[in-house]
């Protein structure tokens, strides 16, 4: 699909030089307290290649909140967990709506639109807390082994603010609940929940941990399938119809590859056959998507004629 | 990005075959009398590749109402009209509602969410109807150009129904104009739009006339330029997220190919880089799309492992 | 249910001293030029009786444009026609949305939630144009028959201003004949309801044209019999919980009186076995209501305690 | 307003006879196994008027869910508590949707409609939770004065159904929560909600406790002043706009009396002036009302020609 360039790492440099102050666009999120501390002039960008390269420039070491990326790998552990069954609790159609809207679960009887708008994910979460006797300890461990590193961590800071505003997600969840698509108790599911999107990790890590989205499947690190060929293209049409909120479409019309932002500012953006890119700026636009970090992605992407449209 | 196959006829030979008698778990489109009283045994599947091939199965040459497939055509012309200034009076997002529904509209202040859900080729519609002296006759030219065919037509009978029942269409438009989005008379708006949904072609026209989409804008059989690299990435986005109705994430993640339907029964689907399909029968499932030629879509897809994703 | 006040016409006289310079608070429809026009200082009330007094207060023979009151009119009328039968076609429950939406009609089918609202009123002005020769006409006889004068007329200039700027309206109407609830064409709908709100008349015309729903259906004047008691004590229900637009209820908890604004300023009230209350003043508070009209309506109630709850 | 009845027993006892076998043609509600054993044959009506007559027919000392009719008695404590800042956190306008729809509270912004849709009576609950240190008791203490009965207990069986059941409800208060308009925790805010809709009273008991509100607020059994006079006229006002679930503004036309029902099968209705009615028969129309009950009123209050209107 593309041929890698000759200087990745001068690349790099070149698109976080161009996005000097351009964080000042964006507001860092502060409905809870815990991210919105955050300096918001810190930005960085990963690029991870099958055969090997691990790229960056900025602060590529800095760990920052996953929030909504945690989805992505809530949907591949339920996947792998239920198999095609998890597809009658949850569609995979474009929402439409904004992330969090309770009117369309309504509509729909309780049916999310899909795996990562906030109420799939509650449902993700509904699939973990129930079939696993610890989901937190299998979720932080399934991060530890897919980024090779035990330091990843939970943010209790960050997990004790989402639990305190986190009525919204509550409201959500008793909803689907009362549509008999939730079989754990509430509570545990939005502590499941408020967990995966609490752990903090690094651009590189993120990079690295999807490679296998970019590969069939496969782990190229390690040729261990993660989850099916048929999967890996399943979650990257997913991302590519849904990843990015209500600016889903304009991202696939602008960019073309599949990805998924988070509020912590971070995005992860697949390329099929070639790697996995991720950026991260806490600064967000209107749409809850981090400014500098869709810069700098799109700008990757048209550089190197990456769409896969 | 696929490997032609060696007998790419006897493989649409045996998709048609596979499919016999499956029309009856569909229903022809009867919401118009004309559409009404095509046969539903009726079936078609063609394939058009960028290096010159040109290869069918079934009833190949039986013309049919292309409907809403003619909203990608609509599109192309408009975009290339109005350039980047269309995206102001449209968005490129997803819908996550049926069609034709009249409530987003109404929330979303009469900008409609994209050109290929109703109330945005109605929107596109107008752009053509204002921009051009005799936009019907523009675009029937358009695609007799493209098809390389001066005998395609517009289906009278088929028109004069749609007139007839075109209330719905007739109040998106009307609600549009109240939001002051809508730049011509409504009539003639609705008397284009009807006009390009009349025109009947069979798959081999279609599969041909979209060749320049899945070769970066250029048709490959005369190197015209018919839109831009850029927007033909675009439209392949926009159809991906939302070409197949309210089944569009679902195409996405069973099949994951920019397509567009129609009620007439026909399908066409990009293969970026490669070429077009186009299936057509007329019995559709509850979404509005066909049954059996979204089931030759997917066989030939999956066959040669063609996901974009 | 109340003493008539020893002095109705220096009560009068008090409230409209009351009201000086509160016409600021609110702002002259400006949807249509026609209605812009008029002096934002106007202001009336009139209050007829059954034992057939009639007094009032301010611009009493000033004419306006009675707008939506003209709903009460042609409902009463459609009832006649009708019969029961009319309550198949449009509910007689409160909306719950602004006046003009149209998400409620998508939601419910076509079936309009009463015939107060805009959906209602042109489906009630499709029942008249259907069974009518001339609906008109029919309609303006009605009018001047009721207010016993024939130089009651039809404002053309406010006339060719609704036809010009009623888009949502036409968008309203052609939605519900999508669902088949509309017999008529519907420009010719459209034309009979625009006329109907076009009428011009004053507060003591409005006032004693009123007063057979104060007293059960008979014109206290002539002992005609208007409508049904029945009917009569429905239409008043109607105008409890859903004539003053999204502010009904509101309405109802600090008045307690059937009653109908109009975008021209004007409102009328019902006060059962006692008489009616016109009031006009053109500025509208953000419901569609006149600001000091609802002021002088309820000024009186409260002198005079006439809730009827 | 009326003329007593001569033999208001003996019109009493038809009206029960004339409903044998009726009940059929609704359903107990079974949304919780509590309410589902009640037996549907049982059936009440009892009038208590302003003169102290107490008449009844039927099961009239069978005791029975009240549910929903609590919103009045939560209503008036709350309105009593808070005085007129109660509005700033609760609307008057009728819902124009099912009583517990979620989706109309999300585009309000967490501000219910009214104070008698569920919404607005967990509002109200939340009121109460906040301002008295044992809301749960003081509630009790409320009904027990008004009923002057000692005995009127809360069914704690219901109550556990209602909590086990409660899901909607959960999350219809979380949203609220999540807008900022609920002070309380949202558990205890279900538990006085759920346990003032578990109170058990019988027909007799409700006519009595709510003469107040046929009578300006002061209960004519004791003189005491329950509520102010202005009060009373705005609850009968809200019960007339929203008392009886989307069927209020069918049964203002029908019958034309502010009136509360519950899914216990419980209606009440005040005459001002002249007395209260209350019905009961367990089974429910679509609506969420007794089918038997709603007869019972409406045969009364036609027979006597009660409407307000």
């Amino acid at each position: 699909m593309t041929s890698i360039p000759k200087n990745l790492a001068k690349t790099l440099d070149k698109l976080i030089a161009s996005q000097q102050g351009l964080y000042r666009e964006g507001k860092v999120a502060d409905y809870i307290p815990a991210l919105a501390t955050v300096s918001p002039e810190l930005m960085a960008i990963s690029v991870a290649t099958l055969d090997g390269k691990l790229v960056g420039a900025g602060d590529i070491q800095a760990p920052f909140s996953i929030q909504s990326i945690s989805k992505v790998f809530g949907l591949v552990m339920a996947m792998n967990r239920l198999g095609d069954s998890l597809w009658q609790r949850v569609r995979m159609e474009p929402s439409g709506q904004p992330f969090n809207s309770i009117i369309q679960l309504e509509w729909e009887k309780g049916i999310p639109r899909n795996p990562v708008i906030n109420a799939g994910a509650l449902l993700v979460a509904d699939v973990l807390a129930s079939h696993y006797s610890s989901s937190k300890l299998a979720f932080l461990s399934f991060m530890r082994h897919l980024a090779n590193d035990e330091n990843i961590y939970i943010d209790q800071n960050v997990y004790q603010s989402e639990l305190i505003h986190g009525n919204r997600n509550a409201a959500l969840t008793y909803l689907m609940k009362s549509f008999g698509n939730i079989e754990a108790e509430v509570p545990e599911v939005l502590s499941h929940y408020f967990t995966q999107c609490s752990i903090s990790m690094n651009c590189h890590q993120l990079a690295q941990s999807l490679l296998f989205l970019a590969n069939k499947g496969v782990d190229p690190r390690t040729n261990e399938q993660i989850c099916t060929r048929q999967d890996s293209h399943r979650i990257n049409a997913i991302l590519s119809t849904s990843g990015m909120y209500d600016q889903s479409g304009e991202f696939a019309f602008s960019v073309g590859l599949p990805a998924k932002s988070g509020v912590g500012g971070g995005i992860i953006a697949i390329i099929p056959n070639y790697g996995v890119i991720c950026s991260w700026s806490p600064p967000l636009n209107k749409f809850g998507n981090s400014v500098v970090g869709m810069n700098l992605i799109s700008g990757f992407a048209n550089e190197l004629g990456l769409s896969i449209y």
